[in-house]
């Protein structure tokens, strides 16, 4: 499984979740979760606490919008994909006003268009960004946007949920007052957990907003921290631990710059076969997904077609206007070098088979070559 | 672990659940989904389709709420138990009027008074009931108060998060608009899955009210259906399967005869040891879960710390009125008559340490008379 999550599940962190189920009242679910919240704010690199959702990353972005907005609030919502789409339609649906500053897919919107929207709208009370956008390849510049907005009222909340890890990210550092993230991403985990880190900049705001979810409601996850207010998912935090004992073994700089040496490996690969990386800017690609187009007159469906039944290899296409011609190779969590090297030669041999022309090995030749550039794994 | 849920989870389940993670958009998920969602409905006994959302069953009381109640809609609370009050507690943050039916903790409410709260309220929406107390061990009459509505505009919503396949539940037959369950109960898994089910009457209802969750919106379950409309609990998904297959095995009448012998033969035990059983009337006693009432004299606390510390029994103590002096026996899921006498064994072996007079093996002997009488296991 090549995509932008869910990603390969190490064994050690399956086989966690297989550990008999503890009750989530019981002492050994105090130490479990003590464990847990101890370790989860470095990589937030928060001071905060780091609350535990059941739901998917999409529950917490809801979540984020119902606990800090009121009905009838406004907020500006910067949209370059899918998931920045999301954040405007669950602003809808929660009676959210939205400011959107879209700019075309493959592109991030500059500092400058987000300060001249909030002079336009300063009665914004929060700026919704998605760090790393899955359906194009985009990393949005959310370190220049929290600075922004750190001495302002307007709460800056960022969808981290493929981006934590992944890229730096400083939530305390930058000014980000909530940060959302999920399991099976970086985390390496199976999908099932989503985690939300909230400033007191937040909290001050939050405590004044008309709660009106049970379910997601951030003051219950507080009043009951440590602990869960309701059944937690049990096996995915025994997950979880495994999960957090091997990013610590590889620690916080060494993951980030695994994720960036292997995106920009992925892209050379792509390009030395003829592929054409769909976010031209490379300051803003994101380390997790590489969207490219196929070569003219290659059949992008076909090739995954041949990924996944002679390999066994799922690889996504494109969305959007890259919907027939575009592949997205996700290399967000447990990916290595020597894996991505595997993909290559697969999309390789998948490329011989359909009778186009490249040089045997140039992509694999092209990620060594990129690799010891960054001084990654060399 | 011998409490109300999470309960034991069968290691073919745990193993399910450490398998490698699919992606949730693969053809191999498209063939999980379609058994789990072929199998899913027979357990509910409906012609209509279950959905699963990832969220514990909190999650999924506050989405039938917030799917078919709009702001400012009445609705009839039967709340005799932590569950009951947490179904008023979701309705009045979701912005639903309530008219409470009220009874003591340990009693279950009678459809006379039913009747005459709706005849006082005939605008009620919905009635939420739960089915299967967890915090008081009561069964609410959801056949009556499913025949009563039936023909009435007012939805029936039940919380048969512990009570399904614990008890028998005709969700067509009885007519149930929304039926909730949970992964960690009767479904003997790790908790993370809900599970909801929604009759035409409430479609109709549902389709008319102004959505408010994105994250919880049935609409959005019914439009990717068999599918799930975010990343589903893929983990869970694949535990889930084979706890169809050995549900499938064991048989719809078996599971709940099952649960009714062994919750008689519990109470039975319990009263040979002298304790009380917190409901009175046996006819509303629930299969899943036993409250009793420790003998005068007797530390209930100390009972369930030995259990704990010598046994590495998880047994839960009272709630309520029953907080100190009481303990609840869960005997939901995956537990059977084995099951049950090691859990008498020990807690007779912990009275034999506290000092507490009884005869040895009357508990063991009121467990097996009971079963015989009911002609379970024997």
């Amino acid at each position: 499984m090549a995509t932008p999550g869910p990603t390969q599940v190490p064994n050690e962190i399956l086989m966690a979740g297989a550990k008999e189920v503890i009750h989530h009242r019981s002492p050994q679910m105090q130490t479990l979760i003590e464990e847990i919240n101890q370790e989860l704010p470095k990589w937030f690199r928060t001071q905060n606490d780091v609350y535990i959702l059941l739901s998917s990353g999409t529950g917490a972005m809801e979540a984020a919008i119902s606990n800090s907005l009121n009905i009838g609030d406004k907020a500006i919502v910067v949209s370059n994909g899918y998931f920045g789409e999301r954040f405007v339609d669950i602003c809808r649906i929660q009676g959210v006003e939205v400011v959107e500053i879209r700019t075309p897919w493959g592109t991030s919107a500059s500092m400058e268009s987000i300060a001249a929207t909030y002079e336009l709208h300063p009665d914004a009370k929060a700026i919704l960004v998605v760090y790393s956008e899955t359906s194009t390849g985009v990393k949005n510049d959310i370190q220049s946007i929290g600075q922004y907005f750190k001495d302002k009222d307007t709460l800056v909340i960022v969808d981290a949920i493929s981006g934590l890890l992944s890229h730096a990210l400083e939530m305390d550092e930058w000014g980000l007052d909530i940060v959302l993230a999920a399991s099976h991403k970086g985390f390496m985990m199976p999908p099932g957990l989503a985690f939300v880190s909230v400033s007191a900049k937040a909290w001050n705001v939050i405590d004044r907003v008309k709660p009106r979810s049970y379910y997601f409601s951030f003051a219950r996850y507080r009043k009951f921290y440590p602990m869960a207010p309701s059944s937690p998912g049990v096996s995915l935090l025994q997950a979880l631990q495994v999960s957090l004992q091997l990013l610590n073994h590889e620690g916080y700089d060494a993951c980030v710059r695994r994720h960036q040496g292997i995106a920009k490996a992925v892209g050379a690969a792509l390009e030395a076969l003829g592929f054409e990386l769909f976010v031209q800017d490379p300051k803003v690609r994101s380390n997790t997904v590489t969207v490219a187009k196929a070569p003219g007159g290659m059949s992008a469906k076909m090739l995954l077609q041949i990924l996944s039944n002679k390999f066994g290899l799922t690889v996504t296409g494109g969305q959007g206007e890259l919907k027939d011609t575009g592949i997205r190779i996700g290399h967000v969590g447990a990916v290595d070098v020597i894996d991505i090297m595997g993909i290559f030669g697969a999309i390789e041999m998948s490329l011989s088979e359909m009778g186009y022309t490249f040089d045997r090995g140039s992509s694999l030749q092209a990620i060594q070559n990129s690799l010891a550039e960054e001084s990654v794994y060399v």
